[in-house]
């Protein structure tokens, strides 16, 4: 019977990639995960079991050192494009390259009023991520961000929304609206500043999401989208918000009261609310 | 400026369903975790906050557990198939609704000698799958596994692969291979016995992997495929393997030989290889 | 201000050791995570960072692959025995040291009506532990298991509980019953044949757990452990056994009545209840 | 053959709580994991099946939430003390009671230049900690924190250990020295200002950990401990610190050299440090 390899990519993940640079004022640190995906002509290596186009993913893992030693970066963007750029190089075969990088964030320690030199502590579970996938015609850079996880405890609504046989949500003008902000974003420029945008989009979702009259979570997604483009030069913002649901404990039972101040956090099931904002 | 929604979707995750069925001479256990996602004209939810055609996410919820009263099922891919088929019907706004069903393996207790009808133990990691899609047109069905942890100690080389000035890694003609089989497959009709045809792939693709002769993963991956499209009704298999790598321990600064048989089990980082065949 | 050290330990974690036994049959696979915690005299440590006595957690590490070489063990517990062996006679400082084993089972895939002589299917979450503790009297071994998941679909109830005025729980007489069983044991002699006495407790436990009637988890978990130790050599079982709760879904909203067919599995909050059986 | 209980415990974990406090200038939040643990007098629960005695974890559960509601408080101690309180009292058959309470931390977004009244982010992975232990004499307070990751590029060192033949760990000057630091201690007095005596402690810890001249993990343990006592009106701190090794890539496969600046972070094995410092 024919059969045959209709699609294929392999890579490399989990690399974790520390680097300190040692000033004389204070050390600079980055701390990343990357990850390596190449897609190409590698059939062979399937098919009949031929290694010889088959770059290591070991020699992947290797190259994210290497490099990194010869090239000391500001913006994980510019060390994907830089990693891609090798890899495409150095593996004929290859027709694309992806490098995906999350970039765990750490600050100085304050120690006696000031800024410790080479102490830090790490800000959050919250990542800085890029992507950087390049062909033979050229790279395209996502920035993004993850596990931004934000809470407000007004200004949230879920009302109107239509009634089946089995629904037994009841409507409510004041809840609890909790999520992780998962953001990815092309700017409008192949290049810019990547740290400063970086922050100005960062703020700019934590600004609305705090601000906004949010009637569900799919509103607010979007009004955060919105004001994004409107602020930085970005062109396209894709947003992934898992509602975290904070239920209201009934406390009747109790001969209690429930001014909306008690909750149970519950981890699931939990909704999960995915939207695209492009200027148009 | 001038901005657009330009996609979107939404859902409820993680919805945990354990059903009994008691029957006279032995009860009979589902434990599904259930994923539903909608995609359709929800445009005005994000952009106006409107909600009036909002399906909500907590009605998803209770639709898995009603429809799971009504209509007891044998194998997943048909629960996916009913619960799709309602939501389609009662959401008009919907254009096309995914069902993700990850079903959790529970097998009878051995008890003296007998199987016991109503104490079971948690099989173990791997668990059986399904997706179904379905939009105005239809549905489509996706089968699968995942987390099914494979390991083979002989019969697995990687050699011949091409060196450049970052390759470190020694050609192998002896290593240890192993991995968490990630498969999803299309049968080649509509409807199969899904439960009699999910335990053939499951049994090929362990069979192969036990079998095969590996010059490297993505080898033994084309292999996987092929045989379970020669050997069962499927269409199409899209094969996922993370290559879990054990690593010899070096052993010469003690004094001693390693003859490939101590080895160090590492996390990360590891390989990621993927492969679809299919028939053609 | 006078301050003084009362207590320290300290130790390496997370050793991951897989040996390949090449017999002329077939393979024999060990998959264990080894933990090392050392006390004793290393207080000039911690107080005036003098390394002098501090026996390097690196090299509690190496030591692990290469007992592991030089003694190939059938039973984790003997490589327990020769490991703390091994640390008590190298760190004169070291008053006590104890090792953790957590054993991954994998058993031979089936292939073609056969058992495969070199490839393996990781056999569940499940896991053997024990735990070796060595001063310079001797030895302790305790055998265990870990991570044991069983439910059981009958012959559970809950009654006769008190009630005050915040307490909601119905009674009931048939409801799931379903746990992750931890235990270790003392065997009442301090060598055995380690394997098949631990395979002999497992099956106690398991078959326990089916059969009893069950009037809470404190009832099962001490019929549970007075089994094991009325048929097995065994001195002392603690038993640790979450609640995993599987709450019937109120389907009277939906016009609908559940009898005791369909269930939420929640992750949160669960019950833990624990207990130590001893021969007295 | 005679068989008895010799020890037992049960309770209920993971109770997930958030209080949102309204007032007029902001909300006030709080994010709290509870698990709580009876002894006492359970026997008969375990050897008869009788639950006369068995006070419901449900309840535990359903009391957390009440005592929340009518007892709003501003420190996770306090709400240890008056749970603890309760449940002495409402259960005549315990003899103690274990309450831990892990509070997420949350901190008002700044949006504008302000800071929000009602939008939270969560500063990050760290968790303050407190476990109230009541029996019918009194209660003991721990107040604590955990996962407070923290990383030094300088003034750490570890030389000087002694060396057997399977030594391999280079001496080193200046590594890198990484943790995540678990901490309980016991105040001097049984009340004291929780919350600012915890944020002191905190700071100590910090302070010490980026100042110190590190010879060892003990070494920086010891110093932050004995700082802490030496601060606060602390009795006696417990300190657990993993080793978070950071190993320096070699780089001269490729004919480059590490100056001390490119590393791989890894997550196994790690040592895992412990002491207990004490007023004396």
């Amino acid at each position: 019977m024919p059969v045959k390899l209709i699609e294929n990519g392999y890579g490399k993940q989990a690399v974790r990639l520390v680097t300190v640079r040692r000033g004389p004022e204070r050390h600079e640190l980055q701390d990343v995960t990357v990850g390596i995906r190449f897609e190409g002509d590698f059939a062979a290596a399937y098919t009949e079991g031929d290694n010889q186009g088959v770059f290591p993913t070991d020699t992947m893992k290797n190259t994210v050192y290497a490099l990194a030693a010869e090239h000391p970066f500001d913006d994980i963007e510019d060390f994907g494009l830089a990693l891609t750029d090798h890899f495409l190089k150095s593996s004929p075969r290859a027709s694309s390259v992806r490098v995906d990088l999350t970039q765990h964030l750490w600050e100085p320690i304050e120690a006696g009023g000031a800024v410790h030199p080479h102490a830090f502590r790490q800000a959050g579970s919250e990542r800085r991520i890029a992507q950087v996938t390049r062909d033979r015609q050229g790279a395209r850079v996502l920035a993004g961000l993850e596990d931004l996880v934000v809470m407000k405890t007004a200004k949230s609504a879920f009302e109107g929304f239509p009634r089946d046989r089995y629904t037994t949500l009841p409507e409510t003008a004041d809840r609890i609206l909790a999520t992780a902000v998962q953001a990815t974003w092309r700017y409008s420029r192949p290049h810019v500043a990547w740290g400063r945008f970086w922050r100005e989009v960062r703020q700019v979702l934590l600004q609305t999401f705090a601000e906004h009259d949010s009637n569900s979570v799919q509103h607010t997604l979007y009004a955060m989208g919105e004001a994004v483009l409107e602020t930085v030069d970005v062109e396209e913002i894709h947003l992934t918000m898992p509602n975290r649901h904070h239920i209201p404990v009934d406390l009747r039972p109790f001969g209690m009261e429930n001014r909306n101040e008690i909750f149970v956090a519950t981890p699931e099931p939990y909704g999960l609310i995915e939207g695209t904002v492009r200027r148009g």
